[in-house]
């Protein structure tokens, strides 16, 4: 149902989180009952599907093993600081500490360090120490490379993750990634993102991936729309993309799994991106606020550190709690950022699903967030919060 | 009329108060003239129809007779501070004082004592010496044990009510609430809520209840929404209960009352509220705003001490009068939160509605109050606002 | 074509004038050739179709005789502080020094002390020795008596006007007011208002009035929709009292013009209003700023003063300039107060409308202001302006 | 497909930057080898599609000369304060030494100054010895004078611009200009603005013009449409005057270049306008920022010194880095006002454009940036971006 934006010119309307909202079940279940368990590929179950993004500030390896104890997969940026220094956490605290003016600058610099192999599967054995499912992430140029070397040391999952993904890329310079290849020659799954379109992901799926992360300029410390303009709202991505995944499996039966990355900042945002198809999301600032967290309260994006066109910021996110308390609570927040996965229970009882499959089926309403109930308290209300 | 928000998916727009405005009528009606008297169950005649909310800062024994004195019909929360403490005021004190930081803790603190019985009873015939029609609330899991042990000290209705409340409920671990049976065995009416949608409403009303409760997530201090995602804007929950109220009424030839609940702050809001079905509101927070309130202006709400997933906050909402002037007036405050009867009154004579069933009929006007005229001025106006 | 807003209901949406925009023409007109001289009523011209509202903080004797030698209609309030007062300057003092949150009740005080006869024939006798037409205005009930004293008096025009008025209106405790004998029984031409409605206003025009003024909550200084819950936004309400206009003269011969009144604080906002069907707009808050208004930069609405239910406050608008200023210019605010009459007729020009007629045919686009361009530097550009 | 906005009467809705966002391809471009040179007029070949408005804070006759080299064009006003004083950098000091109350006298008392015709010829050979293109621009009614003056001078290019420029205008008065004979006897192309309408921009381009500039009303410093109503948000206005210019080129062969003009305020932005179909874009205040600009960081508006209606005003928008840093970087900002060029390419590239003809079409969806994504964090997120 396009609308005209001009002479000749259709365009469609696309919603993010806070333009809809889930609508009550005429049944209810009991929330100790649903089960959020959800298998993301081939031998990758995860007890709660939770990813931690693979941003510098907010998983190092031992988050990353405290995040799996706990049910996620958390993902180590392979070209971040800590493959770029033995000891990354003087640089970390450079990144911190540096003020409003020259942080950009300053995080250029860190970065500018060169990436060392070695450290790669360093990292790797380290992570995997913990037990938990060993993740890790590269650019599509550098993933064969550091892919191979993460596999070889153990590691469970490569995440391929670029601002825009595609299956099919222009170039007379250089060889374009050939992301089939890539999957077929690795054994560990592959995660590919990001991509936002029902046609894109389609041809993703066909390289053999075992699932896609979703969101092109949604998160908190992310400036891409304003920047380059680009930007699909959260709610209507996942949906296409949740769209491209059941006719693939209708074709060819095999599940590709949709993980929603970025743009949720409250319990309810999550809700709503499960209610809009997603299999398992992916958060970057909401984990920046545990104390386990390297990043100590604040927060950068993947492209902050582009020499030429910085598509992000450090953020000041600040430490709300625990690791245990944002995902399990008890939430000393009312304000929907912890108990992530007692929200998540709690809703889906509340619309009546007993497991994610039918979470992804709840009706979703239009309802903006803009002009509602509650605006003569709403200032005291957040003083309220307890921020 | 659904859009769609995403490649086969289409959703319905829901409106709020803030997106919708009455328009005047073509013929008008002296104020002083129209009827509001509102019969919300066998035996129980409002001569004014409003509630006060089951929350601890709003309603204790003295308002709830205080309140029916008015007209009105408050509503004494069963799982509250007065039925946990004898002396509930030092309590009440605790939480006023509280810092911010930790309000929500010292919340969860207090409401750790365990309910007393006996304090049920006691608190009903504390309630009943002043006169007015004695309501009290209970979860629906407490409903039979706290409504019998209320119905035998003499209370006059039991309001059933959780976050959502379904007539079918589905758990493996316990026996779901029957609410037929409830309602069946208690022989005073039974109100359920809270309901948003046209089929729970119309199932709900199988139970036999005499009114329904509509609203979830609206209120000044409950986060429902950026909790759990899931909330339905007030206009279009209310127009939807109301419709099913009509549709079960066709059928069975018994009326069952709807009670907008929650997302109301000012004399508009309400009247936008029985414009679109309702047949009795519930207010918290403007009732919290009276000198008789015991929260002496704060408010929290009832999912506020959830040890889990707490969903509400403590909010300051000031104390702006007595409860006789917030209800009928003279306003000290030009903003829509005195004088409630008044305005409803004066609203009615303007679109020329002499009683609620002709204020069911208004004709609403999609007109978002964003970008409403007055801009230039507006900061200036609220300074002019007295507060 | 009406939207559901919930089930098996309908409404319009209406809209503001921040949500629409003029589209400039294919043809222009040099601006200093546009005509926009009305006739407002057989044997009232208007050189520039401009009224100042009825209030008290906006038009007293001088300020009427003032702003009629520069082409426009000032209409004295009969129900205000100058005919209760013989030296009103004390209390509109007592007004604009009140402390803010004493200043609805001392505005009621004030308003408390009885109107005299006697006043109300000096004023106007006061108001005639300018030259300039001389305008009235009384509440429906008051029409007859003060209109006939006014008319003695000597008065050009009688406004009769209170929040929402219709031909018909029911009571059993009074004799509803008769405007259409109202109209007949008086020699001078009557304006009545405010309506919003097609069927309304074609109502009242079959009693013979003069002009119709438009708007219900709109303004500046006015809480209507936060009270009542009612308003209509004015682009849509002109629009379809001026439909009413038109098909009633196209059935009777007779040209009822429309008055927009209320909700324009800019230059643009009333070039809007003329493209949406006005022959003339009524402005408060914008001549209050006139540094001959008698509120010395305060202004407050008509029902301020209301015992029971004040639907409206006392404002700081500011002193910005003189009358001719904000009337002719030269503007030395750039923020669209100053200069109207030129403001219209250079927009008329770039419309290619050469009178009121062709600007009330213009295209209107709609196009929210909210989330416009310039927003970087929205802020600096306040300040830049010179407040 | 028109909305109703009234009873009988009919509205399109319009588009501006905040609601669109673009959509990333299915396939994607390496951003080194996008193109995005662009042919503005018969021998005029533009390396980087950027105009820099003719502004006096913006274009000196030094800005054009390094503008230029930088690849895009430069234009300087004709009328404004390079040819009204010989040393016109004291002028340009008392202006930004303005205090804010004052200022848009100041400014009015500056452009007293009668324009000497001499200077239009010396200002073009200053101009001229950067090696770079020479335009020069002028009001409707001086174009043909200052026109063939500059022309004698050497420019290239005339840009002939008021707020709103059509084939026709009406007055008895004087001599309507008429565009096509100033189109003829120059042998320069002529630019002709501002439009933005299909019907005005084809009969524009019947003139025999190169170009035309789009956009009434959506710049920084403008207040257009707060003073005078009128103004059509820059993405439906750019649109449809493509729409215009590919029917007259499908027509008559000739290409008449689309320049999307003010408005933009980032990277994002720009290429929304290219996506819209723009060919080229002018910019003010984000040239405003760079420090060759002489406005030292200040910027005003052409209509500012409009002596009864000034129509805009002076904005300070602060020094934020070196021209080719604007357009080239290294960033020194994240958000999307630095590094325009590698903005414009990246987006080219992420969306699968290898030039500006297929950016033109490149999928716009409708998505507001309003109740967007990553609200929690907005208020830290702008404080991090070092400003």
């Amino acid at each position: 149902m396009p609308l005209f934006i001009g002479r000749n010119r259709e365009a469609r309307r696309a919603y993010g989180f806070d333009e809809v909202a889930l609508v009550p079940g005429t049944v209810t279940v009991n929330p100790d009952e649903v089960n959020i368990t959800r298998r993301l590929a081939e031998g990758l179950m995860l007890e709660i599907p939770f990813l931690a993004s693979a941003m510098d500030g907010v998983v190092d390896m031992k988050f990353a093993g405290a995040f799996g104890k706990l049910g996620g997969l958390g993902v180590l940026n392979l070209e971040g600081i800590y493959t770029r220094y033995e000891n990354p956490y003087p640089e970390l605290q450079r990144i911190i500490e540096a003020p409003n003016d020259s942080v950009t600058h300053q995080i250029q610099e860190v970065y500018r360090e060169p990436i060392k192999d070695f450290l790669i599967g360093q990292r790797v054995t380290e992570m995997k120490k913990s037990g938990a499912y060993t993740a890790v992430s590269a650019i599509p140029q550098k993933a064969k490379r550091y892919g191979q070397i993460a596999q070889e040391a153990g590691a469970d999952v490569l995440v391929v993750q670029s601002t825009v993904t595609t299956a099919r890329h222009i170039s007379t310079l250089y060889e374009p990634v050939n992301l089939g290849e890539l999957c077929r020659e690795l054994d560990i799954p592959v995660i590919i993102g990001n991509c936002v379109t029902y046609h894109s992901a389609l041809e993703l799926m066909e390289t053999g991936c075992a699932a896609l992360l979703v969101g092109v300029g949604p998160g908190a410390s992310c400036t891409t729309r304003g920047v380059l303009g680009i930007g699909v709202p959260q709610v209507t991505a996942t949906i296409d993309c949740a769209a491209a995944r059941d006719n693939y499996f209708k074709r060819t039966g095999k599940y590709v799994s949709i993980i929603t990355d970025g743009g949720m900042s409250t319990g309810g945002d999550i809700c709503k991106a499960f209610a809009a198809g997603a299999d398992a999301v992916m958060l970057g600032s909401t984990f920046a606020r545990a104390r386990e967290a390297p990043g100590k309260g604040y927060h950068w994006g993947m492209a902050t550190p582009h020499k030429n066109l910085p598509r992000g910021t450090r953020i000041r996110v600040g430490t709300t709690g625990s690791l245990e308390e944002i995902l399990y609570g008890p939430a000393r927040l009312d304000d929907g950022t912890h108990n992530l996965v007692g929200a998540l229970k709690t809703s889906m009882g509340s619309v009546g699903a007993i497991n994610i499959e039918q979470m992804q089926l709840t009706e979703l309403l239009i309802a903006p967030q803009i002009g509602s109930e509650g605006k003569i308290f709403q200032k005291t209300q957040r003083v309220g919060m307890g921020k």
